[in-house]
């Protein structure tokens, strides 16, 4: 077999370890979602919102950034939206994981990879900025159709939930109206803490 | 909310419950892999290996293809590729879950993402030859990763994957003789039976 295949077949081996991720979410099944489940959901989503966006967009961009988006968790693992963990910390971990993984890549290919997880990251272009808005607005859809109150280990504020997708708001106002809906219901259902309550 | 995005909304719950179609296939952590976590692993498949086609690709509808390739399974359940089930009636099945579950989104939507799924299954344009060539590789690889001999219900004879996998060849002799060689591989470790030994 070629180098070149061989080295792109040892990525695609490397990738069926994404799907032992497990996030914070549940799924309809009871399970914790993965993070190559999330990432095909994410995809999917990208491909329907895209006349939300009021940007032009390059859509093949912005597919293989969600698909590659949580690519570097099979080395840095999950960090849960609300975590307190040290952002300096999960960010040397994460590139460390990106220069490992996107590098058994042929060369080439693993610059280019490597280069659309890194625009995203920086979330400046309008593909970056529209990906992550995705990513930020499925978690709050599928958490509002799998969570229950009862079985929450942890539940942020509405407040932190509401910081913590802002960047919704800057891609589409329909699309953080949406979130905000979906954050109110939430919030009702007990899903996250009414900071009024408190 | 917009009756437009209402609509989108619809589609995109009912995608969650792709997470909860199980394959005959499993994953690391011993689980049976959904239709989900292989449709994302199938289009980061489609990324890497696009190289290896004979044929221009419009890499973007193929990856639409490969993230709505299985989406009918929602409704139809999934077919294992060695089932022995009446082909007609899966075909209808799926002909009526790709009906109900694309009508959900927004008209003009509706229509463009079932005549992805369609082209997708008519197997015809270069982009459906790619993208079932990869649909039909990635379970290889994944089962020889996860598979153990003991645990299988089933084992197909090793012809009856090389004809089932055979499309593989028309996409790229390269890509074929890896799947061989995966096959040949698999076959040695007793997850497929080897003919010759009958």
């Amino acid at each position: 077999m070629s180098k070149h295949l061989d080295q792109q077949l040892d990525f695609i081996r490397e990738a069926e370890k994404l799907k032992t991720v497990e996030r914070r979410n549940r799924t309809l099944d009871g399970r914790y979602e993965n993070s190559a489940e999330h990432s095909w959901h994410v995809a999917l989503l990208g491909l329907v919102l895209a006349d939300h966006s009021e940007d032009e967009l390059n859509l093949l961009k912005v597919l293989r950034m969600l698909l590659l988006h949580d690519f570097v968790e099979i080395d840095a693992g999950d960090t849960w939206a609300y975590s307190t963990r040290d952002d300096g910390e999960r960010l040397r971990a994460e590139q460390a994981a990106a220069e490992r993984l996107f590098g058994l890549l042929p060369s080439g290919q693993a610059e280019a990879f490597h280069s659309v997880w890194e625009e995203f990251e920086a979330g400046e272009s309008a593909e970056a900025r529209y990906a992550r808005a995705i990513d930020a607005l499925q978690p709050l859809i599928n958490h509002l159709m799998t969570a229950s109150a009862e079985e929450l280990e942890e539940t942020p504020t509405k407040h932190q939930v509401l910081e913590r997708k802002r960047s919704i708001a800057d891609v589409s106002p329909r699309l953080w109206l949406l979130a905000r809906q979906i954050i109110e219901e939430s919030t009702a259902r007990g899903l996250y803490r009414d900071d009024a309550a408190q």
